[in-house]
């Protein structure tokens, strides 16, 4: 039975789950089932039921249909939400990356400055790009485009670069601007060492 | 019988209307319809027509279900759409503003600087925070929130001036990161001056 | 017979015409019949005789002893002023622009974000430069010198784009100072479609 | 008899004393005689004879037309250059601030940082909103000017304090762009101890 | 017996343990036998004995002769570490202020954005100070030491506030120089939950 | 007999020499020796003898344990210094930048932007490193590395570079937080021509 934790957003109401729409309950649940926990980031958006379904099925469609790698994605997502300075996408999707690609210490290189980061030359060149369509998007250039199609990517793997990058763009800002707060699990959560 | 621009965006090929979903075409129709031709923006995001599905889900809650008036909407968008420097959001939105407002010289003011704007003591508030959460999100604060709520803005109205806000981070980005240019109709659209 | 919009400038007085030293009379006659409506900017620098004269000879010694083409002297403008979001550089000079190039969509690309604009690769190369030493003119080099002479700028059109870029960071301060408002004309002069 | 220094600007050619317009020269003289040698920036501008017309006569209005102390004239355009960081305005302003303040530490510290400044409660607010206008124009407000009024400021001193501000961006930039170069001389006079 | 980790650091070569002089020996024998294993730091200022006397003699006096509680010291420097981007601050220091301040989730919350800290308004106050020395340094004022006057701390401590700012800011800038590798260990160290 | 000046620092007290620990009073007396004078640091690092010894001991390996020309170390000093804006620095290393160069105008060249100061091409490229690690440390990169050695600078130079450039972001950032001020005399010292 969901709960949702009273501190999961502090600058609006977290709502009772029990009092949502069941569509909303449905995708809480399977994500529930999933993590085995309910991520805060669900807590916040069910506040506005209009705008839950919305989100996570802009969410969706970006992990599911998708010419990158689910690792790929959670490094963008990581390497913008640093140079943002979101505490909750920082802390949820650093979880994320560490468990798709791995490495128990690659979140915490992406969130302090992806260049530092134990990727393949052709993944620092899509942050590149990721970090300057968030810092300076005026700047992007075909240039950028020519580097990432010599580093492998193909036409629908920059699109899907260039949306997961402007998605949490949005993302970042509706966690910072309701105060979410990541659950204690993500802290810790595939920071076991490999083997 | 719709056509898309060939130069609606210049980093990704256009793809064809005739291609598409139905579902997509049936969207595109409907738009076309209410505005006399297709914006580019649509033919952009048919590139890849799940995205295209999640963004106008996303733009259609924001507009459909909102506690704001829809020339507050526009002009939130068309402020953050100016600081970012996107293109075709300054010219696509500001026809909008411009229309929904029944005001021919608003969107320039903001798209230049929204602290210029003839708009009333709270919108300029409500500006303020859309701003500072596009440029400097780390620095949103309780203040903030309590500005709006002086302004008299609801808790709902406050939650939809930041998704506003978070979706446009997005779609300026989608738009910068394509390159999508704006019809040449949206120039000149609601530019007539008052009676 | 002439008379100032009191909306020109917000914050001063806008002087009466009919009290004005004859030399500014004059040169304000001439602009507005050229012009067929009289430029806020000439009531705002009205405010102060000997500052009119200054800042329109020094206006004029740009436009008339130029080794640039008119067109490319407003696209710096354009380009310039977009930077420094000045509104009613934007829009007045947005409508010489449009005019000069003979390009309805020009000016709203320039003020958006030079690199979008359908300038040919030596102009944009001269915006380069201009808005570098209007962003960080403390990194402006001799490579830029040499990319000014390959794309096949003289020497005094190297000294003219520097000083229209340097004359607007004036000019738009200036507006920005006394918040000048731009007359209703300029929002829609050349916008008609080329044919 | 009036020489050029060759190394008065480093972009473009320094033109020779003889070869000017007389106009130029009895101005260039005029100057020459008072200060004890030829400031470069009169070389600097020799080259376009129509651009050193204009820029003096306005440099000449500021300081001759004004409601300002010309010392603080003086410490607004070592602060705006400061944060311009140019190197011809610092030193050769500089050389002037010292002068007319009679201080021979204040232009080092309006070069490094105006708040560390010994000038009094009210030039600071005025130095506060030099800086302001020159680095964040979009946001100088109402309150500005309130603040400028509270130190004592007369309206026509608060567009003098504008114009100075606006007049030294352009400045900045010129001898930026062309490299101009102070001359030895100004490096120390107003060095000497007060008594 | 200690060994250095070769990828301690990776611009400059990792000396070996065995050749340096016995007096870093002793300090690195010393923080060995107190952690449980060697901090990286110790690996990298080891390249050169003479500096890496003066940095842990100089970060020695300032958790030992300090005002400060030594949470508060940690707080500073993660915080500090946050908006410099420094890898190896972040995650060794975050180590550090989890385990004295007994938060698993403080560091977390320091490197995205120290407004989101769980700490009280007072320490909210000692990192306003700490960050804006850090990144906009000519603005620290005199209301800022009123501030922490008014927050409790004494003027010692504000002393140790500003020094330990300082300090690493130099800190950040040797790791993100030498790009210094935070051991595995500190990833994890105090992340276990309260009880 | 060495007094301290009132004015050497003045957010914290300036303490009594004569209570000085003797090992301070021995460092103090040695450099007023040398220096003539004795520089405001001393009176200011002496609020707090623990920190005194331990900036004056890292300074003192900077510049005794080096692999850079003594005037090298001075140029990296004042280029960060006019960067970060601090008045202390730019004004007392200015001094001995002019001293160790035997230049009397470098040192405003640097302060203001070191990409016109009169330097070899391999200094050009060592102070482009300094500034870029104290402005943008993130951005830092092999690349540099790389061009330091280029430039002919050895392993050791290069540590040493980063190692000068980090210490005055530390030693701008006290200077700064403590408001010290420079003696009369750094403001002349060195200024007379070469001959």
């Amino acid at each position: 039975m969901v709960e949702f934790e009273s501190d999961a957003m502090r600058r609006f109401p977290v709502p009772e789950y029990d009092e949502l729409p069941s569509d909303l309950r449905e995708r809480i649940d399977e994500e529930t089932e999933r993590a085995g926990f309910t991520p805060n980031v669900f807590a916040g958006f069910a506040y506005k039921p209009s705008h839950f379904r919305a989100f996570f099925d802009y969410h969706d469609a970006l992990v599911e249909d998708t010419a990158l790698d689910r690792e790929e994605v959670e490094m963008i997502i990581v390497a913008v939400s640093g140079v943002n300075h979101c505490y909750y996408c920082n802390v949820a999707h650093g979880a994320l990356a560490r468990i798709y690609a791995e490495d128990p210490t690659l979140a915490d290189q992406l969130v302090a400055n992806y260049r530092t980061a134990d990727v393949s030359d052709e993944r620092l060149v899509m942050l590149d790009v990721a970090v300057k369509l968030t810092e300076r998007p005026t700047e992007v250039s075909e240039a950028d485009f020519e580097h990432l199609r010599e580093a492998g990517y193909s036409e629908e793997a920059i699109w899907d670069i260039g949306a997961v990058t402007a998605f949490f763009n949005l993302s970042n800002r509706m966690a910072m601007f309701a105060d979410m707060r990541p659950n204690d699990e993500f802290h810790t959560l595939g920071r076991e060492p490999r083997e």
